[in-house]
C-alpha cells in the first residue's frame, strides 16, 4: 500500500508539522471514521467535537484550532483546501497501459507520449491524442478530434466528430459530446433537420460528469471555459458558452445560445432558455428556472417551498387567484 | 414458444384455479387486449366493464369479484400482485452464454459458475462476479468490482473500480456507478478537485434504471439499501444513503451526503438537496424541491399547478409581489 | 473540400437567383462570421443591420429584404428553412463503410444493402436491418430488434431486444430504447419487478438525443409518431404514445401511459405525469409540471417567476400563508 510520511505532506501541503514527521499515513478519512494510520482534516467548526475522540494519525486544521486535537497535526489557512491536494495523492490508478490490442485505432490518427487507449475503443480518422492522454475502455473517439495533453476520458464516452478537449480535462462515463443540437425549421407539419455543423472546444482543467451531454453548435462553436466544472446529467444546448471557473451541478438543462460569465454557480435541477446572457458570478439556487438575462451578480431563485402535501394543495389552488386577489386587495384599499 | 398449463400458474402463484387446468397459457395481456391464448388480470375495478368481452383464456380475479368473468379465471387476493409474479415468467431470455471470445477479462478476475460475460466487454482487474451474473454486451466493469449472485447488467453498463453490487441487481443500460462525486475546494476562482476515494455498494434486489448514475463517495462509501428501485435517469450524488425499499422515479435528483429513510417514495423529477434527513415513508410529489430535512412520514409537495400560459403569467408576475400582499392585508386588518 | 455553385444551391431550395450561379460555395456560417466562400440567411429581421459589414458569398433572404444585401442572394419565402435544407449538404459524413471486422454479428441477423456497421458494433439474434442503415461503434442492438431504411444510430447507442424502428430515425450516443419500464407491485414492504413485456415502435423520421431513453411497454407497446423530435436526456416511460410530429426539448420527463397528441411542443426540463391525455396542438413551456389531462390546444405554464434570492426567500414564505390570505381577503370583504 502506497504511503507518505507526516513530513512529505505537510511539504506537499506547505503546511506547519506539529508532531512526528515520519510518522507514515495511507489514506484519509472523515475525523469520525479516521484510523490511526490515516489522516482526517477539521474544514467546518460543527465537527470540532468529534476531535476529541478522533482516532487519526494526524489532522489538518486551521492555526486558530490546533488546540483541539493532542496528536500530530498539520496546520494550514484552509483545512479543506489541504485536503483536496491530499486527496489527489491517494486516488486509484487504472492498471491500462499503452494501447490496447482490441481498440480500433484509424490509421491517420496522431497518437503522442504515454497515451493510454483501452481495451474496445474506437479512434476514428486523423484524430489527435496529445501526451498523457487516456482513453477509457469502450470510449469512441469521432474523426478529426483533438485532446489535449493529460485529458482523461472514462470508460464509455463519446466524442462526435470535430471535437476539441483542452488539457487536464476529466470526462466521465456516459457522457456524449458533440451530438447534434436541437435544431428544426418547421414545413407546414414537419420538422426539417436544421444539420449542426460546428464543433463543441473546451478550455483546460474542465470536468464533465457521467451522462451529461453537450451538443455540437449549429453553425459555431459550443464553447465551454477553463476550469468549468460540470456535474452528471448536464445538459448544455448547442452554441452555449460557459465562462472560466463555472460550476454547474447535477440535471441543470441549459437551452441553446445562452451564454454564461465567468465564476457562475448554477445549483442542481436548474433550467435556463435559450438566447440569455448571465454576467460573472451569477449564483441560481436549485431547480430554478432562468427565463431572463441576468445583468448583474448575486444569488436567484424561483420556485416554492416544499410543504405537507395537504397545505400545498390548498395554497397551490390559491395560487390561480393570485392576480384576481392582489386586484381586490387593491379594491379594498381604494374603498377604505 | 414457451407456454404454462393454468394449473401450473395457479401453482405458481398459490392461487384458487376455477376452470380448466390443462389449458394452455403463452402470454399475458392487458383486458382489452388479451387473445385465448393469453392470461390477464383485473387489477383496477376501473376496467371490471372490459371483463364482460374479454377473450382471454384466464383472468386473475380476487376471489369477490369472480362473477364478473365466465371463463378460467386465478382467484388471489391482490390480483396486480399475481400479475407481477406471472410476468417474470413470460420475460426474454438473452441468447448469450459463457464468456464471448471478444471480451476482455483480466487474468485475475474471479469468475463464478454460470456467469454470462457478452460481446465486447471489459472486465479489471481483480474483479469478482459471483455465481449467475450476467453481464450485458459493452459493459465495463472497474478494477476491483464485486458483484453478488445472479445480478444483471443490460448492455453498455459501467463500473468504475471497487463497486459492490448485491445480490439479483439489475442495472439498465447506460447506468454508470462509482463516477467521481462532485466535490471541488476553492483556491482563489480556481476549483480544485477532491478526488473521491469512497465506493458505492448496493444492497440485494436493487434496480436502476437506464442513464442512472451513482456517484462514489469521498471518503465513505454511497450506500443503495436492499430492494432499493430507481428508475431512469436519476442522479444519486457522492455519499447518498437510500434506505431499504425506497423507490425514485425518473429524472430525480438527490445532492451529496442526503440520507433517505426507508419505504420512501420519490416521484420523478424530483430534487433533494445536500446534507438533508429524510425519515422513513416519506412520499414526495412529481417535481417538488425538497431543501431541508423531513422528520415525518407523509406526503409533501412544492411548485405550482399548471395553467394556461396567459392567465399563469399574471400570477406568476404577482408572486413576486406576495410579501407586499401579505403586508397589505395585515395592514387592511389593522386599520380596520 | 466538397462545394457547390451557386446555381445548384438555388435549385436545390428551389429559390430565386440574384447574382454569380458559377459561384463557389463551401460552407454555410451566420451573417457575422461568414465568409467569402461561405453562404449565410437572414431569418431573424434583428440581424438585418449585420447585412451591410457581411462578407458571405452569397445570402439567403426573403423576397421582400433583398434591398438589404448587394451582393449573390437567394431569394425564398421561408429563408430560415433554406438554411435548414442546405445544412444537410454540408454535413460531414462518416469514414466507415460495410460491416467492421471486430463487430459480432449474429449469424441469423438480416443484414440489408449499404447497411454500415462500426467497429465494436454487437448485433443479436434475428435482427433485421434493412437498407442503408447505418450503426455506429459500440452499439448493442438486442435480439428480434428491427431497424427501417436509412435509419442513423451514432456511437454508443443501445436497443434491447425487440425493438422496431422505422425509416430515417437518427438516434444519439448514449440513447437508451427499450429498457423496462418502472413497474412493481408491492408485496409487503418488498417491490416486485413487473417484467415488461412489451416493446418500442418508432414511426418514420423521428429523432432521439443523446442520453435520451425510451422504456419499452408493459405489456402493450410504447410508441413514438412519425416526425417525431426528441432533444438529449429526455425520459419517454412505458406506455407512453407520442403523436406525429411532437417535439419534446431536454430533460423532460413523461412518466407511464401517458398519451400526447400530435404537433405538441414539450419545453425542456418539463414533467409529465402518468395516465393522462393530451391533446394535439398543446404547448407547454420550459420546466412546467402536468398533472391533469390537457383537452384544448394551446400554451400552459406552470411554476414561478425567477427573482433575487432574497426576494424570493419571502415570497416564498409567503406562499405557504396564500389559502389563509385569500381567506383574510374574503374576510375583509365581507366585513366592509
Amino acid at each position: 500500500m502506497k504511503h507518505w510520511t507526516l513530513l512529505e505532506l505537510a511539504q506537499h501541503l506547505n503546511a506547519e508539522l506539529i508532531g512526528d514527521g515520519d510518522y507514515p499515513v495511507t489514506g484519509i478519512a472523515t475525523l469520525a471514521n479516521a484510523q490511526p494510520h490515516q489522516i482526517s482534516f477539521l474544514a467546518n467548526m460543527r465537527y470540532a467535537s468529534q476531535l476529541a475522540d478522533c482516532k487519526a494519525g494526524a489532522v489538518i486544521l486551521h492555526p486558530d484550532q490546533d488546540h483541539y486535537f493532542a496528536g500530530n497535526k498539520l496546520l494550514l489557512n484552509n483545512p479543506y483546501l489541504g485536503y483536496a491536494k491530499l486527496s489527489a495523492l491517494f486516488a486509484t490508478a487504472s492498471a491500462y497501459q499503452g494501447v490496447h490490442a482490441s481498440a480500433v485505432v484509424a490509421a491517420s490518427a496522431s497518437i503522442g507520449d504515454a497515451v493510454v487507449i483501452g481495451p474496445g475503443v474506437v479512434i476514428g480518422e486523423h484524430v489527435r491524442l496529445d501526451a498523457g492522454v487516456h482513453i477509457g475502455p469502450n470510449c469512441v473517439i469521432g474523426d478529426h478530434c483533438s485532446i489535449g495533453k493529460e485529458t482523461r476520458l472514462a470508460a464509455n464516452v463519446t466524442l462526435y466528430h470535430g471535437i476539441t478537449l483542452g488539457q487536464r480535462n476529466i470526462l466521465h462515463s456516459g457522457a456524449v459530446i458533440g451530438a447534434d443540437g436541437f435544431g428544426f425549421a418547421k414545413d407546414g407539419v414537419d420538422w426539417v433537420k436544421i444539420y449542426q455543423l460546428g464543433g463543441v472546444v473546451t478550455g483546460d482543467d474542465v470536468e464533465i460528469g457521467a451522462g451529461t451531454t453537450i451538443d455540437r453548435g449549429a453553425l459555431d462553436d459550443t464553447r465551454i471555459g477553463n476550469g468549468v466544472k460540470l456535474d452528471n446529467q448536464v445538459q448544455i444546448a448547442h452554441n452555449v458558452v460557459l465562462g472560466d471557473h463555472t460550476a454547474i451541478a447535477g440535471c441543470t438543462a441549459i437551452a441553446g445560445s445562452t451564454t454564461l460569465g465567468k465564476n457562475c454557480t448554477i445549483a442542481g435541477a436548474c433550467g435556463i432558455t435559450g438566447h440569455l446572457y448571465l454576467a460573472d458570478g451569477v449564483h441560481v439556487t436549485a431547480m430554478s428556472l432562468v427565463t431572463h438575462s441576468i445583468k448583474e451578480a448575486g444569488a436567484y431563485s424561483s420556485g416554492t417551498s416544499l410543504d405537507a402535501n395537504h397545505k400545498w394543495r390548498r395554497n397551490a389552488a390559491r395560487f390561480k387567484q393570485l392576480d384576481q386577489i392582489a386586484k381586490r386587495v387593491k379594491l379594498l384599499e381604494q374603498e377604505q
